[in-house]
């Protein structure tokens, strides 16, 4: 279809003169440019198609030039993005320099907060509105929206229950397409699909109200037990009894596929009072076929192309040789402990898509535990399983982890208890960017007492360090980026507690990795090698306990050294090798650290981002030359 | 009175013969001990005389060295270790070496997880449930016991939708006695306020049988809406609708001080399937009237006398001349940032009465927002106050603000947002022990980009630090011990993003402390001059962003360099120099780093601890010698 209406939309303002039969074409054409953004890269598409006419009465109905917005989670933004002025730069979106994925403040003054973690919306909503206030710019709204998968989020309940308190005017509007990136799970979830089928929807409130007019008529001893009894009813006629209970106005489920509908309802709201839950019911993947038949598969597919028909054709695949990914071995890894080991139990926060799960949980439903996007109580749950005598693996990604970080301290490290978590997207996590980079659980991690780090240099690692951890009497954490396994050919060395693996000796240099840039750094060694460096490399597997013996031993014995790692510099892997070789007394001046700076690094390829970080082998290799001049080795060339 | 049935129990076991009479005059024994514990030390108090008959009653219904027990949060444990045969222990509390103040597993089988942050209770339950199930010992039963102020914690919330789901034998007990350790807020306080009047309380519950009872007969096509209808009414009648929607058997609400009743609630319970929440109503400070009527401040009193009619007396206070603390010098700093700029609002977490922020609560009602026990929200929701143009301030005790890590990251770091967090108990927190002890900050605080980390040195330098951070463009956070504030006498130079503060300058060895240790490096400084070393002083003041031009000056011209803080030297403020000095290519062998060892801290008196430690003037001292003979200055005597 031609793109007509949409190239005309610099600002939402210049909706406003659309009529509804225009609406509804510009809503096809945000749906026809959603496709065409995914036909060449991934990105995030059936949220995003879900929220179209969401986003239509949004900006039909609210100047958020003023008043307020938030995209809770933020990567269903795009339609928000095309409609604020940004249509032009869609196709950059995800590419580094172009747009983000997500919301960005410094694209545009419509995006508030640069969002991807799940669940702050309504406090950050409830923030701004109370600033607001206090600034005497109390005719500013405020709004959320927040799907049913952020929902659960403990941080929704607190938000929500001070809202309450407050009573404060702030709209939250629960985008229910009855998912997160997986089916929803836990009473909620349950609660959402009774909601669904309430009398408001249906219409069976006329025949509630008619039972209502047949109570009999009291006397006055009566009056304030029916009065209660009325409001239970009215909760009842709601059907959102949960939220009215917690202090909210619940108002629905309506259609959220219904501009004009939606519309009416977010100019009535206006005029209300305290805090307000629009119920709104969209469905993932509305408008494409492909994707409302399988919401799970285009939450953030791969590039995929269309036919005349609109039906996906397959896409050419890259050469059937390339390495799995981390992903891939770390899952395939657990679902072979757990055939090995009945008290091996694995939890998930809503992540099951992302961390490759589906054969664990098919494989083992008793076993297998997600928790929804509840990092916070996955981890406590784990806590509890561990004490009871299992070996929970907790598999979360490395930035979302960061939500359970008072558990893992608590409920976990100092009880001493044998969790283990995977740590799945540790380092840079690519075209997501910011919000998803994995660039600080080694410093969080490494902080508690009782926790050992460790990180598989290759994916040859992999089972016998889950191996290891599995039967260490503590908790363990392993982390990996989103990235190919390779396998280093080599005689694996076995893995033991504090253990470094001694690829090869080199006495002009050495290159310690922690984690997956192993392989950098032997490409790296074999070139400098060729330039008549005698580099060696060591796989350092783990953080903590450091092998102090051995990287020790490279500091003294060699003529430099580089820490090379996927994570921030502050209080890393580096920073663990200067504390340790601080206490030895030992000289670090011949030692240089890589890392991540700090500073938040932006969204792009991984190898992008990797060079630009000097991460990459020839930033590596230009590192080590550097530091052998300065440490006077001669360097052939 | 005379204690005689308590000593006789060894374990709960002996209680199962006592007469309900016998067990009466047990609880008030228990009362009695409690009141002695306090006359000489300062301890939980009120919390613990509210639920001496919910923890019998618990112990007569239940074998907990079978079954699962959780005391959320865990102050209000003392009755527990009472009836698990820690009575003879009991004058220990809280001191070095003697029981803790919290549940310990290894003081007892009966304790099993060492709680002191509120809320992970129900997961832990549930975990504990799970594992116990998929061990095949699903006849152990699991119980959560948490408080109204703990319920409105997001993980509670998180906990619960889970069980719900699971559908999971679990009881949770909301011990309901209106209070946190202030007066509770939110929805949820207003919505238990009006079930405490709820009609299975008060019998209201035959009048609307009645009136259901009056219902028409109706025809088929309305059997499905009346049966929605009598779902609805079913949950007025329980008064516990919230949680029903949620998905747990709601009983409630039920006398906590009734020990036969509440027994017989719990047999009855023991036979229903799925997820039960017991809503018992307790009186903070029950039996012992001063407390009753004064719950906030008989929370964790300080030491206090009984008279004949066991009324309080007042105990000598300790000299008028004391310094006031840390605390104290922050509430009064902020309460005169309040008066000078109505931009500035401060949060709290339900620490009102910790922070010390009454006069600011009395003096700026409108600027001045508790949050509940909810650090995530309170930090996300300051992130949206900063975005809408003020200037908050998040007090917060360091240990628990490990709860809002997340979104200090995305709400605050990332969006480079001003908000101010105020970090109190940072470093040691005495008695509470290691739940309590502030170690971590530093390390997880610093990792984030864009966050300046400070800490004054003493009381001076406290005013001007917050007013750098209230005028700085971004993130800030301030550290500072529960401990004296002393005020150094000097000319206090201004606070400046980055700079320290040269106290005095030493050629033989230079002692940088960052924080209020800076007191006790003085006076280790004037006592090795004494001795003939001359050795400065400095202020560090930032751990982010460092002083390098005065730190890498001490580390090329002084004979030695010591770094001191009150935190743990996993990534710590040591760490920032050994990271600032490899990034210079500075030596850094005579450097030696004082702090918290990477092993969780045990409860004990702060100046005990930091003796242990070496952080106290006489290990600080020892360092210096011996880093001074290893560095070949010579030692006069």
């Amino acid at each position: 279809m031609n793109i007509e209406i949409l190239p005309r939309i610099k600002s939402p303002l210049d909706m406003q003169t659309l009529s509804g039969t225009e609406l509804e074409t510009l809503a096809a054409e945000i749906r026809e440019v959603l496709c065409t953004v995914v036909e060449d890269r991934s990105a995030h598409f059936a949220s995003n198609l879900g929220v179209v006419e969401l986003c239509i009465a949004l900006h039909m109905s609210y100047d958020f030039s003023r008043d307020r917005l938030i995209w809770d989670t933020g990567h269903q933004i795009y339609p928000h993005k095309l409609l604020t002025g940004r249509y032009s730069e869609i196709s950059t979106i995800r590419r580094k320099g172009g747009l983000m994925g997500y919301p960005n403040p410094e694209e545009s003054d419509y995006d508030l907060f640069m969002t991807g973690h799940a669940g702050a919306s309504v406090s950050t909503v409830l923030g701004l509105k109370a600033g607001d206030d206090l600034r005497g710019e109390s005719d500013r709204k405020s709004v959320a929206v927040i799907g049913d998968g952020a929902l659960p989020s403990g941080v929704v309940f607190e938000a929500m229950n001070n809202a309450a308190g407050m009573d404060q005017d702030v709209l939250v509007i629960l985008n229910d397409n009855k998912m997160g990136i997986c089916p929803r799970v836990g009473g909620l979830a349950k609660y959402l699909d009774k909601a669904r089928v309430a009398p408001f929807y249906n219409g069976l409130k006329r025949d509630v109200s008619w039972l209502l007019n047949k109570l009999p008529v009291v006397g006055e001893s009566m009056e304030n037990t029916l009065g209660s009894f009325k409001e239970a009813v009215k909760g009842f006629l709601h059907g959102g009894m949960l939220f009215e209970e917690m202090g909210f106005r619940y108002i629905g489920p309506v259609d959220g596929h219904d501009i004009e509908s939606l519309s009416g309802y977010l100019q009535m709201i206006k005029n209300i009072k305290g805090p307000v839950l629009l119920h709104v019911l969209t469905e993932k993947g509305h408008g494409f076929e492909p994707a409302t038949n399988d919401p799970v598969s285009f939450h953030a597919p791969a590039p995929f192309q269309r036919n005349e028909e609109n039906e996906i054709v397959p896409v050419e695949k890259p050469g059937s040789g390339s390495p799995k990914g981390f992903t891939d071995v770390v899952s395939s890894t657990i679902f072979q402990a757990m055939t090995d080991n009945e008290r091996v139990v694995v939890l998930t926060a809503a992540m099951c898509a992302g961390n490759k799960l589906g054969k664990v949980r098919d494989g083992f439903p008793d076993r297998f535990f997600d928790t929804g996007i509840c990092e916070a109580h996955a981890v406590a749950f784990a806590g509890g399983m561990a004490k009871a005598g299992l070996r929970p693996i907790v598999d979360i990604y490395s930035t979302f982890l960061q939500r359970s970080f008072d558990h893992i301290f608590q409920e976990v490290a100092l009880q001493n208890l044998p969790v283990t978590f995977c740590m799945d997207r540790a380092g840079i996590a690519g075209e997501d960017g910011p919000t998803h980079h994995g660039a600080f659980d080694n410093t969080y991690m490494r902080c508690f007492p009782n926790i050992v780090n460790m990180s598989p240099g290759d994916a040859l690692d992999v089972e016998p360090m889950l191996e290891f951890s599995l039967q260490h009497d503590g908790p363990t954490a392993i982390r990996y980026p989103k990235a190919a396994a390779d396998a280093v050919e080599r005689k694996v060395a076995p893995v033991e507690l504090g253990k470094s693996e001694v690829y090869v000796w080199g006495k002009d240099g050495m290159l310690i990795a922690f984690g997956s840039l192993f392989t950098n750094c032997i490409q790296a060694a074999e070139k400098l090698r060729e330039e008549g460096l005698d580099v060696g490399v060591i796989n350092a597997r783990f953080s903590k306990p450091l092998d102090t013996e051995v990287i020790h031993q490279a500091l003294q014995e060699s003529g430099f050294v580089i820490t090379v790692e996927e994570g921030t510099l502050c209080g890393g892997f580096g920073s663990a090798v200067l504390e340790s070789a601080n206490d030895a007394g030992l000289n670090t001046s011949h030692l240089k650290r890589l890392g991540i700076p700090d500073r938040f690094i932006e969204h792009g390829n991984r190898k992008e981002l990797l060079a630009d970080l000097g991460l990459d082998v020839a930033g590596i290799t230009a590192t080590a030359r550097e530091l052998a001049q300065q440490t006077k080795v001669v360097i052939n060339d």
